[in-house]
């Protein structure tokens, strides 16, 4: 076991969705040097997570450019918790963001169902009561958290987790445009003027998606309940560089609800994949008429 | 409109699932020339499916060859009903089997989930309850009804409805290769001698349901709940001929839970065809070391 200083561990900079180790709560830490360290969950779930890291890590059935869709995994760790109640476990997993400057994240639950066979009846009506009452059961996800920087005013948004939650499809389709435009987030028009260059593209978010369709088309290794795909991008690059390095990614994070897929595909994290990326694909199209001349306002400050 | 003769009608004798009109009840009807009367459903349903083929029958924003996947419309008729109670509106459809001497039919109805948003709370309940108790959660799809032609007894095997919705995950994977067995269905391990010529091929049932599958990754028109996919073929053609004109084909049916999909992917039948395009790539995989030995065997009387 490679041992850690916990000294340095700070809550992360960029988190947009779960627990927050901020103000004395229990949550994530990072070190700053690209490890983050996530507190065992209370219950079956914390040791479910970490198993699910141990054996996909170590998966030769999975293949290579898939397993590059997960963070590392670096073992356990007892360090001091973030909300002063002693050492505690924690899972050690690479820290995704770690060499962005100015990211913009969001965290997209993936799936209509939140809920899974053999549960209690009371879990099972809290997820049903949370699918119903967001858009994972009308869009198969729901929009977890998210913070956009905005070029115009050089600083972040990021609208309250309970705002978030309470977003109609419209609304998160809304939000899905907001992450890749250059004007005023308070504008009700976003110009999605990063659409081709953080979507598009061969090495862009929707060829990322897409890999990883192909792979739910057929692995039944895992079922994946309550997981996110995390989306981010460096905004530094596309504000200084002009989007040649904006490294667009995707990451599957949360996996405390897992199971072995039993030789039946994930359905309900594919179907919400599905649903997922048509409403990518139908932002590239309809920003595929008026980028050019977005970029070109935008650079030139209009 | 049309007017039919109804003197001829008559209970279908290809009917797998869903109410049936014999022995005095309410159910749809055939008139033995190709046409399939499916009286109105009580309460709002019966009109939601008759405007679903209305307006679908018409749809140019459908491609023409995913028309094809469903029966063709001919408007309504008012006929004498199978239970007696006199004359009632009936959907007048194309009757999918006609020309087919010994079908072996299956009807797989889609989708995790078979309620969708705003409906009663009791109706929410008679829903899940039937979801959670069948293969809908675990499988994404669960076997409605089938029948298939035995060849060694030259009889249809055709169990019982209630047998078939308790089946588990495997059972309903063994009644896929059953279906495309030659080998007395009682026997445990069917000889799936049929696999490559129904399931596969260029017009085979998984080229179909591909086909499919790529229009609901896209099509946002409409949503379909308790739908079904209805497979059948020809034995008479896969005894006399070779199988060289089994005519394998998918069609979808039953459609008065369909909804408007504004502007969003119909996730949950999407997920719940993928899983069932799994398990038939499956059996095609498992079959083709020993497929052409079965078949040998079988045309030879072993």
């Amino acid at each position: 076991m490679i041992m850690y200083s916990s000294k340095k561990l700070k809550a992360p900079e960029h988190q947009v969705a779960g627990h927050s180790a901020k103000e004395g709560r229990l949550g994530p830490l990072v070190d700053g040097e690209g490890r983050f360290f996530k507190p065992f969950q209370r219950d079956f779930r914390g040791k479910n997570e970490d198993t699910f890291y141990e054996f996909f890590s170590s998966n030769k059935n999975a293949p290579n450019h898939i397993h590059g869709y997960f963070p590392s995994y670096q073992g356990t760790q007892v360090v001091e918790a973030s909300n002063g109640s002693g050492k505690l476990p924690h899972i050690v997993l690479e820290d995704v963001v770690t060499g962005y400057l100015k990211p913009s994240i969001m965290d997209i639950k993936i799936g209509s169902r939140t809920w899974y066979p053999n549960i209690s009846q009371e879990y099972f009506k809290k997820c049903m009561g949370k699918d119903r009452g967001t858009t994972s059961v009308s869009l198969g996800f729901r929009i977890s958290g998210f913070k956009i920087f905005d070029h115009e005013e050089s600083s972040y948004w990021m609208p309250d987790k309970k705002v978030v939650h309470g977003y109609n499809v419209d609304e998160a389709r809304l939000a899905l445009r907001k992450f890749v435009s250059s004007n005023s987030l308070a504008d009700s028009i976003p110009d999605c003027a990063f659409a081709s260059e953080i979507y598009g593209g061969p090495n862009g978010i929707l060829a990322q998606l897409l890999e990883l369709k192909a792979w739910f088309e057929t692995q039944t290794l895992y079922h994946l309940y309550s997981s996110s795909v995390l989306m981010f991008y460096e905004n530094e690059s596309v504000l200084m560089k002009g989007g040649d390095d904006a490294r667009a990614r995707v990451k599957l994070i949360d996996f405390a609800h897992s199971f072995d897929g039993s030789g039946v595909i994930d359905h309900n994290f594919l179907g919400g994949l599905c649903s997922f990326i048509k409403l990518i694909q139908d932002i590239l199209e309809s920003s595929d008429n008026n980028n050019e001349t977005n970029i070109f306002q935008f650079k030139n400050g209009h």
